[in-house]
């Protein structure tokens, strides 16, 4: 019996999106059809650099200097301590063997779960499809996002 | 065959509750039988005015003075910035033609969504009935959540 | 037709953990069976002690300071205005006759709620099995809650 797994993420904080890869990577792992769909925050995962907003207004410029990152220096939802806490977090993961953001995503990869990202931050964010990392399958409404959660045995949003 | 959708509405951010409402009338336009259930912050979203606490004690007018708004002032989860990342990011909807959180409520009453709201939180700030928009169908507590909920093909916690 | 809950309780906020043990104990009440799901910051809701960070390393030592606690005096997401938010809250709370987390978690498991623990976050702290409280079932990993969850009609994210 196929069994899918519908998630979406909306962080890009490393606690949040360990547990979100943890989980997605665990379920295909075993066999299921996963979708993860990156929505709101959660786009800055899977953007090539480290800009969010597109343009050279002050604000946005603020905004890019405030999550500037990428998926290999995200900041922690809690005790981020500038950067101190989501540095000892990392450490601490690497110490005990717990796979890094990267590499859980490579992972995700390998094992067949499927990137999807919402339109609606895409748009915001000024983003096109080739300022996403390549793991991406497309930019998806709404929906697409139901149409796939509808018959999922597994729905998550975090 | 008829689906359904149950979505918490745990948090009042403008993010968060995009997010929520997005999912909502999407699954409602495609035929999904939907309930939302605001409980906890996210019962600000349903308040007539904009004052959560009642009661004229110094903390709840201090409460009400950090929660003033209604659905159409939300703040963001993130880089709120005293409201200028928020104003921001419902300037930046509006040029890219994304929806207000007020048009996304309207229309969801229009799709037939049905709007619940959990009882405890109405109980710690002091609500009635008649506090809330129109568009609320009924205070509830979790057995009806649960009996709603159980047999639903979406389930999430926003 | 038995039904089943899986709810990961990722955080360990006085707002969202009352959300989640309303909802596991209701889902239990009403003859569903239920596992939790204990997470990242969760975990601080069913240690023993007050601390989370093993070891006595200047960063753990203050990280300790930051997440001391203990289920009986958890922080609030939003407005915790160092303590006096969620002081306010379980007040309110307990006027209004809604139960403390402490009261839930012994409901929950006289309703026979199963509690599991994440391996990571475990890893991570550097705990092991007896500094978790006697509810705790088990520590698990990732299969685990798959298995779990794909039989679920409810699965939340917490």
């Amino acid at each position: 019996m196929a069994r899918k797994a519908s998630i979406v993420i909306f962080s890009d904080e490393l606690d949040r999106a360990c547990s979100a890869f943890t989980i997605a990577n665990g379920a295909a792992a075993s066999g299921m059809e996963v979708i993860l769909f990156f929505s709101c925050w959660g786009v800055n995962l899977v953007r090539k650099d480290g800009r969010a907003f597109q343009g050279n207004t002050p604000m946005n410029r603020l905004m890019n200097f405030l999550t500037a990152g990428g998926a290999a220096r995200l900041r922690l939802s809690r005790f981020n301590l500038l950067g101190m806490g989501s540095w000892m977090m990392r450490r601490r993961m690497k110490a005990v063997n717990i796979q890094s953001i990267p590499e859980m995503m490579a992972d995700a990869r390998d094992l067949g779960v499927r990137f999807l990202v919402c339109d609606n931050p895409i748009a915001i964010m000024g983003l096109r499809k080739q300022d996403l990392i390549d793991e991406v399958e497309d930019i998806v409404g709404v929906a697409t996002y139901i149409k796939e959660s509808a018959g999922a045995n597994l729905t998550l949003f975090i």
